[in-house]
């Protein structure tokens, strides 16, 4: 990554063509941007916005290395880009987030080891490598405690709360065979993220928290402000900003956190961060002069990055399969954005609508 | 025109490539359709935004007739499309806005006859054939006033001012030789001009007046709120919502005003309408939380019309020839738009600048 800006007119290369990529290109697009996405699935929405594509497998080298070779700089819509793949891209071209931010978001283990070597405080966990190592992990942790995957997991995917002991043995037969993590339970008052941003200047930029609500493990809504104290958003702030810098990334980060009651659990624990752009993260399409899409557009062409001030108080609410079609007859004061997504499907994210959000006071 | 609303994973067809063509297909794509760009410029800004395009005439029957059958509805970015073409899209497709829309801009006469026929008051005017006719005008009308072509002025060309007779004969033999209308030179205060969207079920929602300052004849920026009164405001709402339904007209519509003092000038007289989304109304993309681009997909796809309130006041700044060059290191607190446009060139327009305006009180 060299600090030289790119110039309007320069190809973005998106790995993944997702909803996530196809609002990366329109962002590009609107800072005068070309984008070519990469994707193995013919069907991807972000093809249709764009008439730079690849069709081919994350794994395939011929193509990883045309595509790297075509574009100005090279940026993922998801965490489980090969690591293979992203070094392959990163002897062609710049890439960013780096292979680096890939290696530890895409391991629960590595992740909580660099966070906690960083000095940031995430649950209680221990390491399963097998069964006695489970029976080991929640000695140490005790239960309540959550079972998860390393690797892989997403919307609620690859994990299995254990309430009882009993629940032990269900729990390893249905996700056991694989490198797993048991977590401490937080008995947590509500999740909050932070979108933060760093360019490769080191300049950082975080946005302020949103509050998280999930049904059936999917996102729901995320609503600013959260209903924390300005403490515990400042700190929740600082905290992302100390992870992009530690981590020495550049682009957009997803930051989830547990917010305690201080007394039950602490005040605040990283769950989880996500090297891109994030779905709780959408609100600032109304919510601020420079979204989250054109933030991390700005941090890897870097440009300066823009203001992430909240102009107007947001609720973000995801349209999940059969949600997206009330869109069109949707009520005034609401700013839909819809995925292009061909079919719809049962858990499907196919859209999110924002609404200024008044707070009842 | 049907009363069905388009779904979404529809296609629009857009007609004209730059980068209002542009932004429509950036918009549809929020609203989850798909776009399609006629141009016959194979170096149109447009083509960046979507994979799906015809590069040909604007009167080639036969890629008219293709692009059309290929499409759910067709719209167009400029009011100079043929009205033959026009007619032959229509005759495939749905075309909005409609054929009629195009006669009545395309000729400022017309356009004098249309509004004055609908009860609004436009600057005193006169048809002029010849130089014969100019005398007669001149007697007419009076001097100071303006000479213009019917047809194809924009930004100032196709002008000539008369301030005294001796004006007369160079300003024929510059633009002569064409139809021209005389128009009286209206001692103006400020320019204001409200965009309005009208969809086919005769929904109608106008935003509020933007006051537009121009630099050699190209509108350099659009303030809201506009510097008039209550009152003013909104009649100049009321009357662009009284042309787009005395026109059928579905879409967006640009409509620009004189504002006078109310002693020597009339208090508001329509000076133009332009029958597509519209410069002076960029500034709805940072105020309002539908944007007349988002606006104009919805009324031609016959979704409701969306919200029209203005959520931040805003100054829109036109980057025009090389001011595009200091985007990338503008201040924080602007949100920026480039047009993806491969050359600069003295006096085109590059792209545009929203900053949320803080009226000097």
């Amino acid at each position: 990554m060299t600090d030289t800006a790119l110039r309007p007119g320069s190809t973005i290369g998106i790995l993944g063509g997702g909803q996530l990529g196809r609002m990366l290109a329109l962002s590009a697009a609107r800072l005068g941007m070309k984008s070519h996405i990469y994707c193995p699935d013919p069907q991807s929405p972000a093809f249709d916005v764009t008439p730079l594509k690849t069709i081919a497998g994350y794994e395939d080298e011929q193509n990883l290395q045309a595509f790297a070779q075509s574009v100005d700089v090279v940026t993922y819509e998801f965490e489980n880009v090969p690591v293979l793949s992203a070094e392959l891209v990163a002897r062609h071209t710049r890439l960013a987030p780096s292979v680096r931010a890939l290696e530890v978001s895409q391991d629960r283990i590595k992740e909580k080891q660099f966070l906690e070597g960083a000095g940031i405080r995430v649950a209680p966990w221990a390491e399963v490598l097998d069964r006695d190592g489970l029976e080991r992990a929640v000695k140490q942790i005790g239960i309540p405690s959550v079972l998860k995957t390393t690797r892989l997991g997403y919307d609620g995917k690859g994990q299995r709360m254990l309430n009882a002991p009993a629940d032990i043995d269900s729990a390893f037969a249905e996700i056991g065979g694989q490198p797993l993590v048991l977590e401490g339970f937080v008995p947590f008052e509500r999740e909050i993220s932070v979108v933060v941003a760093r360019s490769a200047n080191n300049q950082i930029a975080a946005y302020e928290p949103a509050e998280n609500v999930h049904e059936h493990h999917i996102l729901k809504t995320s609503t600013v402000p959260a209903n924390i104290s300005a403490k515990t958003a400042e700190l929740a702030r600082a905290t992302a900003c100390k992870i992009v810098e530690s981590l020495d990334y550049v682009g957009v980060m997803g930051v989830e956190f547990f917010v305690g009651n201080g007394t039950d659990a602490p005040e605040l624990l990283v769950n989880e961060i996500a090297p891109r752009v994030h779905n709780s993260g959408h609100w600032t399409e109304l919510g601020c002069m420079t979204d989250q899409f054109e933030q991390h557009i700005r941090a890897i062409c870097n440009w300066p990055l823009g203001d992430t001030q909240t102009l107007v108080p947001v609720q973000m609410e995801n349209l999940i399969g059969d949600d997206v079609l009330g869109t069109i007859s949707a009520a005034p004061g609401a700013q839909p954005h819809l995925y292009g997504k061909a079919e719809i499907r049962p858990g499907r994210k196919m859209g999110h609508i924002n609404r200024v959000h008044r707070a009842q006071e």
